[in-house]
């Protein structure tokens, strides 16, 4: 099987209660990459730096089986930049700076040698950027899966709501689920999506979990209590990649599997809140992860 | 086995956005006592009410099995008057009026039919309250569960920190057990209230479900992901109804007992926030919760 990935490469400059990270590289493509990477190679990545992006950088994706023929080098801009405080609990973040850079005039070119993908994770990007990579795919993939986020509700909800009309798995957040609808329950805000044309919708709550919902079925998976939750950041897009990843591995889109697929993401994103950056997510092992995934399974599991 | 349970018995008015209550019959231990007695009877109840009580909510009760030898009637007072007023989360929640009545000097005394029961339920009430029914008991119950609130900390704290070092098991929200521990995490937040004396720590979440803790295990319930939240009034202590209520059943207080414990509890409160009040507590039957349970355990189930 074999994953196309669309994200952001950026590099991020993060401020929580427990440090400052300085500029490190970030962007929703990037955690995406390493996380699928534990579970699928080749992952074909689509992005854009800048001049800027460190060539180290790519040699590592490369490395984990990240394949970068479609990562795109502008060489006369800087890459995207983000610059965020996390408040106190950890939850909440201001923006302090947003420098789009490449990101401004970012049209991905898929390659032929991509084409024939199985599986299409596009990372939160503008809809217009998400639907432009759907129509140059000769064959529809098995599954298409979608990230989003609130800022496109607010300035591009057309357009969002047409690449919601084309894709088969949505994750958005709680109050994403929320504003997409006009509905408080997520019960509610999830029959609502899905019948905007998503077979499966994952919502993700943070420290509270994850939802996984069909037309008539739901599954809760838990988020582990963790001592520490040290850096938030890409811990949604790291969840997005251990989620297709595992997918891509198995080969397979049933609602059973799925399940597993959303404890997969949620086991990868415990790892990555845990250092800033993509740090904690260069170091863990095979081992790691099964050990993890292992903690979710008796993190919910009790006798009748 | 048997089961004490201490709680309030009172009046309330509801609003919430789908509409108002009036005044209905409410309360701590009300609430605790129709959970409990579908696992268990007698449930042994200690509480206080006024002339204004209705004699047939008592017969309710007895009718179910609840024995209310220990209800005080005070003749010539009110009973306990709370009015509340919910926002639209359903989270939160403003009280529009607070009338102690009876409450006010309540003294409970444990009649000597109730000495020897292996289960006590101490539902929220000012700590000194707690103690002085703890230290009426000839012989130490085999468990102790203790719920209380942000409103204890605030006022009584160095009680409620003596009735703390007593208990087994100690009930909290999130936002409870933060505000005990000064801790934001709620792992850290466990390991320092398992320090203050409970071999066991529930955290209940809300529509984020429920964490349970030892010393080195923890267990995640899940909330079931509701279309209609009606009014959450006495959800919390219909969890600790069925929660002890279960524990009595088994007369198991192992960890992974107290696991179903918690599912047991988790799916009482999932009917109590269905309609006013405890209108559906009253109107479920053996299956519909053995429905429910199953219900929750489809929620978290999955394959290797």
């Amino acid at each position: 099987m074999s994953v196309i990935v669309v994200g952001s490469m950026a590099f991020d400059d993060i401020e929580t209660p427990f440090g400052k990270s300085n500029k490190i590289v970030g962007g929703a493509g990037t955690y995406i990459a390493y996380a699928a990477a534990n579970f699928i190679k080749p992952v074909q990545q689509v992005s854009v730096v800048g001049y800027d992006f460190p060539a180290e950088e790519l040699e590592e994706m490369r490395s984990r089986g990240v394949d970068t023929a479609a990562v795109e080098i502008v060489s006369n801009k800087k890459s995207f930049f983000w610059a965020g405080r996390y408040h106190l609990d950890m939850n909440t973040r201001d923006t302090l700076v947003t420098e789009l850079n490449v990101l401004a005039d970012f049209k991905p070119v898929i390659p032929d040698s991509y084409q024939g993908a199985e599986f299409l994770m596009l990372g939160n990007l503008a809809p217009s950027i998400q639907l432009s990579v759907i129509h140059q795919l000769k064959n529809r993939p098995k599954l298409i899966v979608l990230d989003t986020m609130n800022f496109w509700m607010d300035v591009a909800l057309p357009e969002l709501e047409e690449v919601i009309s084309q894709i088969d798995v949505l994750l958005v957040n709680d109050s994403e689920a929320r504003q997409l609808t006009a509905e408080y329950s997520l019960a509610k805000a999830a029959k609502k999506i899905l019948s905007m044309g998503p077979k499966y919708l994952v919502i993700k709550k943070g420290e509270h979990g994850a939802l996984l919902f069909d037309s008539n079925k739901v599954f809760f998976a838990p988020a582990l209590p963790l001592e520490e939750v040290f850096d938030p950041t890409g811990a949604g897009d790291t969840f997005a990649g251990g989620f297709i990843g595992y997918l891509a591995q198995t080969g397979d889109i049933s609602f059973d599997n799925m399940k597993t697929a959303v404890i997969a993401g949620s086991a990868l994103a415990s790892f990555c809140v845990e250092k800033f950056g993509t740090t904690r997510l260069k170091e863990i092992t095979k081992d790691d992860i099964s050990h993890r995934i292992q903690q979710f399974r008796e993190l919910t599991h009790y006798q009748s």
